[in-house]
């Protein structure tokens, strides 16, 4: 039986092209001879496009990449394009046309990677970020802008419908896991409202997985614990803004950003997911071959992963564990690591 | 000349009574034979007296307050009190009604601390809080609670008034430090509102201190530099959320919240600042004598610089610095760290 995967290539900016390259090398490789073919359709969108065109995400691109089965993205922006514009205007764009209410980021420390810990333990746990709502919504305004009267609002939306779907997400994650844990992270002593909200969603939809141990942290403590004894996380769910702090400094303590994979999913199936390195588009290196492909090729995996392709998705993360053990202090540019990840799967 | 300074101690709970006593101890100490002299006047308000009264801060307690010079607190709650209702009924409402618009968080690894940080290199930071505004003015609310229509909302208010007070602040402690460097942190690309807000009011408050060089942290990227490079700190600004967030961070790399002291500043002196620990209640080990009352006793420090007195302020810190750098294994008791300080200063 042969199989076609369509994947949506959202290259972009600066190193976003290097990495994608080499994410895209290794799902190659990985698929070869094994009956599944992919097919990939790049689209032009970004700062390239926006300082051409002043386009962040047509409503016919959107579209076009709404018939595929997936979308790998590299990075997206450059200093020439207002902070926000690309941001607002594609990225999160697309998170919430396509309604990808759970941002997946896993925090594995493999062995042999640097981290900024000194006793780090062993670390191996996934955020399960809300994608969706929160403070991410645009719900925000100004009136008297650039007048000593400005008032600056930003309105974080929680519903009961958006809250439960991603905790029920994390709780089924959570439940695959040996451990079984799930940690609640939010910050429900002063944000009372959407705090309790979540509060009572986790303790409601817990009583559809009686096997797994809830515990909840403040946000700030949760800072705390990541430097601390970040061992004592398996699954964290927490809301969009919180997500976004929590997951940069797992990337940090886990060997950066450089090893970062993300997923926005769709657990419907109703759109693609779409998958990307957390880290960004990095300009100050780009076009020089110094950027790590290590996040896209693992953003690769989460990608196969989400579309049934668990053999293959292992096998990538079998062989970047098996490339970081063995990194000495060599340097390789981003296609050597690319070619050596591309060799082993 | 003598002078005397009335104090407004809220002991609070756990072992906030047990580390006050400390902090009394050394500012006695301190201030023995200097001419001035103090006087304390205790409050009792905290989970006591919620669950003796169900009182959190009634307008008497409040009034009789504002008569003092400054605040002096312990740490409040347990675990029998709902969550919100201190937090917002007593500690929120204290620096809300006190304008405490400065919430100021120095981060400083003092030799021989230890830290989760393999190599943390010099640190000494100060984070300046904004404290009246953002996501903390209980601007938010839930319509069909409990259904599954349920949606709440949270509010971050920023005004032009409230972010150029505590910028201007900032900018001030800047000057006066020998690197001269301030970073605002905030999230502008996705809080586009009030994070342009933010951004102007610092570029506009910039002009009047030529001699400051100010940067830019995303508060995502904020928590990656807090772990990998904490030196390239001096002094942060950021609004009430984000220092939250980003100060728990800040003590962790520092020692843990048993060292990390604050004040909750009203620069303008119209009402009594509050000094106190970062630390809560900790009920798991109050009462036993093992609470480390360093974090009370900087905040003393820091009462004292900001009632004037100086020298005595950088006497108690001298104390603890070196205090800490003599530490060894042995377990002191919370009075007998008191007792050394109290020794020393
Ligand atoms: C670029 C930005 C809008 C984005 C976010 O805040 O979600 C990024 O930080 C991330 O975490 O993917
Ligand atoms: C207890 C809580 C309301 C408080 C805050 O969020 O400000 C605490 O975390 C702090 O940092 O002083």
């Amino acid at each position: 039986m042969t199989r076609s995967i369509d994947v949506a290539v959202v290259a972009g900016d600066g190193i976003g092209p290097e990495v994608t390259a080499e994410g895209l090398k290794v799902l190659d490789a990985v698929l070869a001879g094994s009956g599944t073919t992919v097919r990939t359709t790049p689209f032009d969108l970004g700062a390239a496009r926006w300082h051409r065109t002043g386009e962040t995400l047509p409503d016919a691109d959107l579209e076009a990449i709404r018939g595929h089965d997936a979308i790998l993205l590299g990075a997206v922006g450059d200093p020439g394009v207002p902070s926000g514009v690309l941001e607002r205007g594609l990225l999160l764009k697309l998170r919430f046309a396509l309604d990808h209410y759970v941002n997946l980021r896993p925090s594995r420390l493999f062995p042999g990677v640097a981290t900024p810990l000194a006793a780090p333990g062993e670390v191996d746990f996934v955020v399960v970020r809300e994608g969706t709502e929160g403070p991410y919504v645009g719900n925000g305004g100004a009136i008297r802008v650039g007048t000593p009267h400005e008032v600056a609002n930003e309105v974080s939306v929680n519903t009961a419908f958006g809250v439960e779907r991603v905790v029920r997400d994390a709780f089924a994650r959570a439940t695959a896991r040996p451990r079984k844990q799930l940690t609640l992270v939010h910050k429900h002593n002063v944000l009372v409202h959407a705090g309790h909200l979540w509060r009572r969603t986790v303790e409601a939809v817990g009583a559809d997985f009686p096997d797994v141990t809830v515990d909840y942290v403040h946000v700030d403590a949760a800072m705390i614990y990541l430097v601390t004894n970040p061992s004592r996380f398996d699954v964290i769910v927490t809301d969009n803004l919180f997500g976004d702090i929590v997951t940069d400094l797992a990337a940090a303590i886990t060997g950066g950003i450089g090893l970062a994979a993300s997923g926005n999913v769709n657990p419907d199936r109703t759109t693609p997911s779409m998958f990307e390195p957390v880290h960004g588009s990095a300009p100050d290196i780009a076009g020089q071959g110094k950027a790590d492909p290590t996040a896209a090729v693992l953003s690769v995996a989460l990608m196969l992963e989400h579309l049934g392709l668990a053999d293959e998705a292992r096998r990538i993360e079998t062989a970047v564990a098996a490339d970081l053990a063995a990194r000495g202090t060599a340097v390789r540019s981003t296609a050597e690591v690319g070619d050596a990840l591309a060799a082993a799967v």
